[in-house]
Parts: C-alpha cells; sequence; structure tokens
C-alpha cells in the first residue's frame, strides 16, 4: 500500500509573523520522515524522523524551541507507539538532550518498560551514549521572552500559549501497512517543574493500533488527559465512526465535559484519509 | 444513597502465608475509607484514607512496602482522581514520603497541573509541608529479600512479583453520589530508576466519571498502559455493556492483544454493584 505519513507542528491560530516558518518546518518534517517511507522503513522510524526534525527547528515547542518552566529551566516530553503489537516508549520531564522523541524510541526498543521519567530517564540517555547538550542551546530568545512575560503574577500562561505554541506530532502507515504515532513536547509555559503533561501519557498524548489507526494530539495537556483524548477517538472509530466523526465526539467531549478545546490528527488505514480538528494548521 | 467503598491489595494468587494478613489489610484500608463516607465525607477522601491506609501497611507494595529498584531504592506512583469535573492528581517515580496518594490529591487540590515526577514532586512536596521520611523507613525485610533475588542475571523479576504483590486502589461513591478513584503502587519489582508504569497514567492506572463509573487497575503496568485499561473498560460500559461484561471485554482485549493478564475494580451507580476480575482478592 501506499505510505502515508501525518504531520501536526501544534494546535492553534498561529501569529501571522510566524505562520511561513511554521508551515515550512512542517513541510521539512513531512519531507524527512516521508524519505523513510519511501526508502521502505518502518512507520515507527518515519515518525520517530519527523518529530525529531521538528524537535530540531527552533520554531516549534518541542527540543530546541521548548518553553520554559517557572525556574526558566526546559524540561521534555515524548512518546512513540508501534500500532503492530502496542509496544511504546516514552520519556517525561527529561533535560539537555536534543531529541526526546530518540530517547523515547530506545525506551520502547531497548527496555522491559513504557516509560522512563526525570533523572533515571537521563541515566538511561547516558547509558545510550546520548549526546548531552547544554540547557542554553534549547532555548531561544522567543522562548526566554515568553517566560519572562509570564513571570508577572498577573499574567495568565495557559491562555498566552494557547493558539500560538503547541506540541508536535506525527501518524503514519507504512508499506506494510504498520501503523504508529509519536509526539513531542516542552510543554506547558511557565509550568512547574517536574510537571508532566499528556504527551507521555499513553492514550493521551497519542496513540496507535494497527487494528483501528492512530492519533497524535496537542492543546492543553491537563484537559486532554481528563478524557485520554487519543485513545477516547480511537474507541470511536472502532465503534464504527468515520475518521471525522470520531474525531468531533472526542473533542466535543472534551469541550463538554472540561471546557476545553484541543486538536488532534486521528487517521485510519479503513477511511478516506487523515482528517484534523480545524484549530491545527496543515502544510 | 447509600455510600459504597471498594478496595484491592493488588492482583494474583497470594502466597498462603501472606494470605490472613493481606485481608486484614484490605478490611482495614475498608473501615478507615469509610469512616469518612458515613460522616458525610466525599468520595475522593474516602479513597485518599482507603489507599493511604494501605500505604502504611508493608503487606503491600505501595508506601511501606514497596518493592525496590534496581539500584535497591524506593520510587512510587500515584493517582487519584475525582468523577464529578475529571479532575485528578498524580505523582511519579517520588521518594522519601510516606503517602503518595496524598501527595497526588495535594497536586489535584493546589496545582493548575495533573502530574508532578521525580524531583520536581519532591519540591512541591516540600513547598506544602509533607513530612520526609527516611527510604529506609519504606523499606521491610521482605522486599530486600526479594530485591537480593532478583538481582541474580537469571531472575525473572515480572513473574516473580505477578501475583505475589501489586499495586493497591480504591473506587468509592458517597451519599451525594458523586464517584472517585485512586491508586497507589511501588511499581515493578527491580525496575529501572525513572520507570513510571500504568498507575499515575490517567486512563490506565485508574478512571473516575460520575456519568459512568470508576475503575482501579492492578498488574503489569506496562501491559495496562498498552490498552489503557481502565479507561478502555469505562467505554464498555458507556457503550451498554454491564460492569462484568466490560470488565471482561477489558481483560479479554489485553490478553488477546498483550498476552498478560491483570485485575480491575470497576463500578458503576447504573448496575448491580462492584465487580472484580477473578484474580483479585477480595475482604
Amino acid at each position: 500500500m501506499l505510505p502515508l505519513l501525518v504531520v501536526h507542528g501544534g494546535a492553534g491560530h498561529i501569529p501571522s509573523d510566524r505562520v511561513q516558518d511554521s508551515v515550512l518546518g512542517v513541510c521539512a518534517a513531512v519531507r524527512a520522515g516521508y524519505s523513510f517511507l519511501t526508502a521502505g522503513g518502518s512507520s515507527v522510524d518515519a515518525v520517530v524522523e519527523a518529530v525529531a526534525n521538528m524537535e530540531d527547528n527552533p520554531r516549534f515547542n518541542a527540543g530546541r524551541g521548548s518553553v520554559l518552566t517557572a525556574r526558566g529551566d526546559v524540561e521534555m516530553d515524548a512518546l512513540v507507539m508501534d500500532g503492530r503489537d502496542l509496544s511504546s516508549g516514552a520519556v517525561s520531564a527529561v533535560k539537555n538532550i536534543a531529541n526526546p522523541v530518540q530517547l523515547a524510541r530506545l525506551v520502547m526498543d531497548k527496555t522491559s518498560h513504557a516509560c522512563l521519567t526525570a533523572g533515571g530517564a537521563a541515566e538511561f540517555a547516558r547509558q545510550m551514549g546520548v549526546q548531552e547538550v547544554s540547557t542554553e542551546s534549547l532555548i531561544t530568545d522567543y522562548s526566554r521572552a515568553r517566560w519572562k512575560k509570564n513571570l508577572d503574577p498577573g499574567a495568565k500562561p495557559v491562555e498566552c500559549q494557547m493558539g500560538k505554541m503547541g506540541t508536535v506530532g506525527a501518524v503514519a502507515v507504512d508499506a506494510e501497512g504498520n501503523i504508529a504515532c509519536a509526539t513531542s513536547t516542552g510543554g506547558m509555559l511557565n509550568k512547574m517543574e517536574g510537571r508532566v503533561g499528556d504527551t507521555p501519557c499513553i492514550g493521551s498524548g497519542g496513540y496507535a493500533d494497527n487494528s483501528v489507526g492512530a492519533v497524535s494530539t496537542t492543546g492543553h495537556g491537563e484537559a486532554i488527559m481528563k478524557v485520554v483524548l487519543a485513545r477516547l477517538i480511537l474507541f470511536h472509530m472502532e465503534q464504527g465512526k468515520s475518521v471525522e466523526e470520531a474525531s468531533d465526539l472526542g473533542l466535543s467531549h472534551m469541550r463538554t465535559r472540561v471546557g476545553v478545546w484541543a486538536g488532534s490528527s486521528p487517521w485510519t488505514p479503513k477511511g478516506p484519509g487523515p482528517h484534523a480538528s480545524r484549530p491545527i494548521r496543515w502544510p
């Protein structure tokens, strides 16, 4: 079958002065990931490559360019899931590495666990020979300026972040019909130290199952976690809903029950094609 | 309505010489939690109290009595969820506190986040005035003996743990019909530093929604995460299945897709009563 890769660079209405670079960044990520698929690579290869490409791009809230914690630090979360056997790998609150999604893949491939956090994840990264990078190399002028702005006691970091810089992700199916998803983020602007969002939480930040489809989510992490959004959308697809209907049902449930909006990029091999909630900007 | 509290002390067939203390421990936890419900307390109060009671009991793999990491340390995970508005709090890889479930509740009540991990969670605990305890005070002779046994290169910690000491949890409904769940664990025997299991992952370790019901899970965390077990069982209940049918469907899906068995304690206000998968020992 024809391989397919869907990439998102975060939910929301990106400010007009940042649109072009964001679209170019998403297109570059698609090309990077898709080259693996056309060369016979797996869907897991493709989503990890696409997401790592956006982690390297300072325009996105993942890897370099991540939003800062309240203390001005960078703590990142990432997830990858293989729809063949539901195996997955995640990292939470990791520092000083360039590509958390690649470390998440190592957790999936090289350990018997599904998620490693903070210092334990850092120790594992060292064992795997992952290069350590400085915190400074992950911080951009833009992220530092927004961090400072939100140190003001009257600031509203959630409102400030929503619609401007979101978690990034990808879903893919390879020539063999295997499905995968990956998601990566710097998290929530001015978050507390150690805050873990939806991204590394299987079923919230993403889910992939060959027999149903795959989803990668982006938006207000705490709200997405409350409804386990990725798995919720796929459950509706399992019940016979189309990708569009399932996505709308999941998102409207979140809006009704939690009062917050988000984006998702679900896909199924059974349907006509990928579907995005409207707030996501597509290449 | 008549308040209800269901407590589990871990899945599996407990060795005969540990059965009596385990049953007594679960009964004590039920009494502790239920006293809150009869005094007009909330379902959240009740599940936190019941689970904290088992954290204090060295017979269970949570709080004091937790299994040890590969390095001989204690790292604990916990979750609490309020079915009224789906708000939740979790902590992962926390050390040196007696009651992780109470810290999870503080995350829910006192922060805008849903999960804090490792050092960030410890910092938050200090800010909240939570007393620090020594690692030694959390370790029992039994947990240290099993840790040493599993340092052997040929050891199989997962098989060693399964059916002997599991994650603990509770679900409750109070007089006002509000539902909650809580789950707490020391995790997996001889796990890697920083390993995060299903317990603090909303939808895997537990889920509570007033409009459906509540579930607290116990078993092989990595397998439970793969199928997002708690939310999966509640999906089936939302689709009209009985508690028993939904639980059996969720668990059989896990067995078929992942090849591993687990336990759960689902409950719904719509059904005839609580249901347990058979491997769970009930008071």
